[in-house]
């Protein structure tokens, strides 16, 4: 139990990354039921499903959970209403200005973590009084910084500038990864993508196939014009690049995307056609379990790798 | 003493990376006087240039120091000739086909290492002889691989792919991060912008201080075209990325680019016009000291870092 243990009131420091698409309330409650703290991703959700999935998940676990907000979404004031109602005890906020919901939140009694890509975020969201970041490297799946800083750099920088916990978010999908992300300073991880590739996943059983059979160099972060993303090349993201190389502009870009496109590759299943978000680690993901059998191999390889690791000699 | 320190006859599991203009006889030297591996980066050096440092650096130190050699350099048979004569123990070789000269240097006696961006090079590498394998991050400063694998992710799939010792590189200036680098299944570390930021190191003063003062987001990835090269942002890398978004061809960046802006840079101190190939992990690095100083610095971080991770319960 560390301090990350204690403010959310979970056993283990795992967060599983409120992603769209995918994490709904079989997965969120499940996570929680496991330890982690489970949480629900809002940026694909229109307000009554988000309302019913929180009621769903609080009637399926009696353990603390969340809900992740992108700031850009456009209906967040009947979100907020949704997470309020049903007293959702954390919320993790991305996307946008940390100043602009963690008064509101922190008044109603709720745990603001943000996530962030630089020190400097991480510092900003630490003035606008979020409780904890979520520092996310590089190496993650869908939207991602600019300054294309990994986990590896990453969570140092963001230790040292703050002195609220850090999350480490990014490349992180076994135990000796969850270690090696504290080693370097993290009070604990998010982990997304190794959670979509579980039983209780709402991702389309077409897109967990595609995961587990990604190898390296399958993902790519891409759309840097308008807000970078990493995600698998397929034929949708052929179209995206050939319409960057013949100078599109943003809106013809933002066109091309749309909200459907995520939509219809990783809960519709359209491998081709779809937008398929995942992260690096993805190569390293070999199979479907359950999310408690997920959370269990990562604590034992984390403890394997611990009594390793007390061995050597430098 | 792990197999690489024996592999290697060091006493830790460190190696100084061969950098083109900052590593020559005084850094290597030194690196292998403190216990860990020195290496001349012979890519800056005409070969009588080469051949000077090689006996400078047999002459300062008793212990086993290497060569690297990237593998398109013009003049390898020359190299070759003094690294036979000198009896070398160790070259590292880049940037082109393993299979080109382990053969030869193996049938001489040479330890050999390759440095890869990738598992599958990694294979491709163990089968073409080599002792062992460098993967290097996404995060690395210099010359880079297409697939952008970052160091999280690369270490634990390098490690699968290959029976031989994994050397961990890119990202790495603290003994927290070589302790994660091991953690994820490496069997050492090796070094780069940390060693730039040393007295010994023969860049530029003004490099040097650049490195110091880099903050987060000051490196990129970039030359994509032509060959991946990660470097500070500067006029230079302006002129580059105008001349790309204008639908610059190869051979005009090639142009552009030159043999010469990596001097002009590093080696002359032009902060401006050079070309300045550094890491990520320089945003860390934040003084310059004797290169004992560093290794010493490091293996004590990583020794507390030890102690810490041991406690941990999760």
């Amino acid at each position: 139990m560390n301090k990350l243990c204690n403010l959310l009131g979970v056993e283990h420091p795992i967060i599983q990354a409120g992603m769209v698409w995918c994490s709904g309330w079989e997965l969120a409650s499940a996570c929680s039921n496991s330890g982690a703290l489970g949480v629900i991703g809002s940026g694909s959700m229109y307000p009554e499903i988000l309302d019913e999935h929180i009621a769903k998940c609080k009637a399926a676990t009696s353990m603390p959970f969340g809900v992740n907000i992108p700031l850009l979404y456009p209906d967040i004031d009947k979100h907020l209403e949704s997470i309020f109602k049903h007293k959702v005890p954390v919320v993790i906020t991305s996307a946008g200005n940390p100043a602009k919901l963690t008064g509101l939140l922190k008044e109603r009694g709720v745990i603001v973590f943000h996530v962030v890509s630089s020190a400097r975020f991480a510092k900003k969201a630490e003035d606008a009084g979020v409780d904890g970041v979520i520092a996310e490297g590089f190496e993650a799946g869908g939207h991602n910084g600019r300054e294309e800083t990994t986990s590896l750099c990453l969570i140092p920088q963001v230790r040292q500038a703050v002195q609220i916990p850090v999350v480490a978010a990014g490349g992180i999908g076994s135990g000796s990864a969850m270690f090696a992300a504290m080693a370097l300073g993290a009070d604990g991880v998010q982990i997304g993508s190794r959670f979509v590739a579980s039983e209780e996943s709402s991702a389309h059983l077409n897109f967990k196939k595609r995961v587990i059979a990604a190898a390296e160099g399958d993902t790519v972060l891409t759309l840097k014009e308008l807000a970078p993303v990493r995600l698998i090349k397929n034929s949708f993201y052929q179209d995206v690049l050939d319409a960057c190389q013949s100078g599109a502009q943003k809106a013809e870009l933002a066109a091309l995307l749309g909200r459907g496109r995520a939509k219809k590759g990783m809960f519709e299943g359209d491998l081709d056609q779809g937008e398929l978000e995942i992260g690096q680690v993805s190569a390293q993901i070999k199979n479907l379990m359950p999310a408690k059998s997920i959370i269990d191999e990562i604590l034992s390889d984390f403890r394997a790798t611990q009594v390793r690791m007390n061995k050597i000699k430098v």
